[in-house]
């Protein structure tokens, strides 16, 4: 099987699930008196909305780097591809916790079920490709084994950095989704350091 | 006509229907003081998920399967595709009751309509699988016909399935449900299994 | 420009207008002890999802149909198919407004509005084929006239049909909404039968 | 990278940001005895609607023609692109915001927002493009310096316009909306008079 629809169906509900969100922030606005000053104090809601956006953006563009790599897709693939895609869907739930309870008691519960969602989704995405690329199973011929190991190193650093985010949000909810923001931020700047590098060996 | 849009419409409502389905879950937590209690308790919302999505990405790869032996299509071939599409994305609808109401008196009107629709969902699918493969209307010249006869084989188990699944649940409602979990399970291992041999004669 | 990204959008739209009709379906039962007599008391719900659902469908197949002839976009293309598509996604709706209101007061203003919203979906889809096909503005080079003609004549009874469909819901809401199944079911009959003269004049 | 995956992730958020407005409009019309009246009532919603489904559309076309004219993707692109679309998929809260307000103290709030909301829109698009285009970085080889210089040209008027609009509208707001519609109608009247000179100069 090719992996053309494999694409299709995962840019689908990467897209919708990163779409979706702004129903979170949108539920937050009902029958005000006062619509300038409640805009303002949803401020948290914001920020969730962002940095889930930029989380699922973010695994969409690592999604297409490493589908790249591959030639074709065999049924344990594609029921992995969906499990991942599982993790993806459920991301907008605690985002929306998240953002309505950073404030009050509920903090703890939102974060750590945000953390846990984060964690087992790195965890399927690291199955999908290790799945893929371990004795180049599924991989194209002219896969540059280089960057497959380099694929394979960068990506196995989400699951722990997220089990971490976890971890520290049992115990400071606040200080676990500000670290999520770092984790995120990384990237960004990682991003616009390497690219030009990146540039210059993949040609067209 | 070309399959290309076919599959593209197909991915889109089957990638759309299987993200909405997190809504049901989102529904189910309103205005709390008890958020980690409330989380627990809705336990039922993330099976129905899980179970819901993994079905709807079990019938995407095998739609991915089959859609791979098809050369063209016609009216009522795409008539077929848009009644099976219709099924898909009603399954949100009865996944969001089985989770509300399994644990009261609706249980068993809810998962009897969950088990209608994923019956009908299954016949839908064998009608257009057949209308496409009888006397090789609309295959692909080269389309081997083991393969072909090996599919009919393998899905015309899916509404006989779903249909035990909706007699158990009009029974008894739980056992029903766990009935529907082993059908998916019965895949999962069967894809694990079975992948490797299949890799073996399709190459790229 | 290609068309290929006009169909990607298109197909998104439409993909997504038809999935999103369920949440009209699932809003109708909320917090219930008696689900099984409400699940059969909102039958003008699944009839309406069923109905708006096949029309979005057959939208879809013809435009499948149409683009098959149309080899560039220009921008007054994609800006008429951008308001055709808006129509499309107004659907959702009125439709809920059908199935809720069929049996109250509001019957009437709820079937008008649907049928205006038809109405101007019909309009639309011809316009956006008119642009392309009079003088062959956007047609490729080997469309057969004989098959232009023969689409422009079947698509210009839609605007009409869906004119009488308002009118005759302006004066009896439920005659209007049978009509119009009526016009569905004339279109899944038609495709029956004609299908297989259609199948030998159109290879691969 | 190619932009192909780029092209389905955008034509996603895109096409499924402007679906979802027509929630915007259904959330207007709950349990209502005078429906006919609410209907003519809500007429701000229709307005809304058309403008934010149009402004995205004009956006995706836009998109369309620019992509056209890229070769591939590095990390900082994806990373644009992403960011841009975080900013479309905004676009349904304050267009709710604007319908629901406008005839009330909340008009000055939402239509500021609104109009931020599409600066920031127009800011990163023109971001996207430069990104590519500056030095031809992404460019393909046989771009036509005269259409790129062209496009950079009629993008860039694109956030100082809906920054005027954004100060109209904080101070007075239905001006500001007003204003919004003569931008999108400028587009529209743009698309019919230039496209037929565009014809001729772009064949397939």
């Amino acid at each position: 099987m090719s992996t053309g629809r494999v694409e299709t169906f995962a840019d689908g509900v990467l897209a919708i699930a990163a779409t979706l969100l702004i129903l979170n922030v949108d539920s937050q606005i009902r029958e005000t008196d006062h619509l300038a000053r409640e805009l303002l104090q949803i401020w948290p809601s914001y920020v969730a909305y962002a940095v889930s956006f930029l989380t699922i953006g973010i695994i969409w563009a690592n999604h297409h780097t490493f589908m790249h790599q591959i030639e074709r897709a065999d049924r344990t693939f594609l029921l992995l591809t969906v499990l991942f895609l599982l993790c993806i869907s459920f991301i907008p739930f605690p985002t929306r916790l998240v953002a309505e309870h950073i404030r009050d008691d509920g903090a703890r519960a939102a974060t750590v079920l945000y953390g846990i969602t984060l964690t087992l989704t790195a965890v399927m995405f690291n199955a999908v490709w290790l799945y893929a690329s371990v004795r180049r199973r599924l991989l194209k011929e002219d896969a540059d084994p280089k960057v497959v190991a380099g694929i394979t190193r960068s990506y196995r650093w989400g699951p722990v950095s997220y089990l971490v985010v976890t971890i520290v949000a049992l115990i400071h909810p606040i200080l676990g989704v500000a670290l999520l923001g770092l984790v995120d931020l990384s990237w960004v700047i990682d991003s616009a350091v390497f690219a030009p590098r990146e540039r210059a060996t993949s040609g067209p």
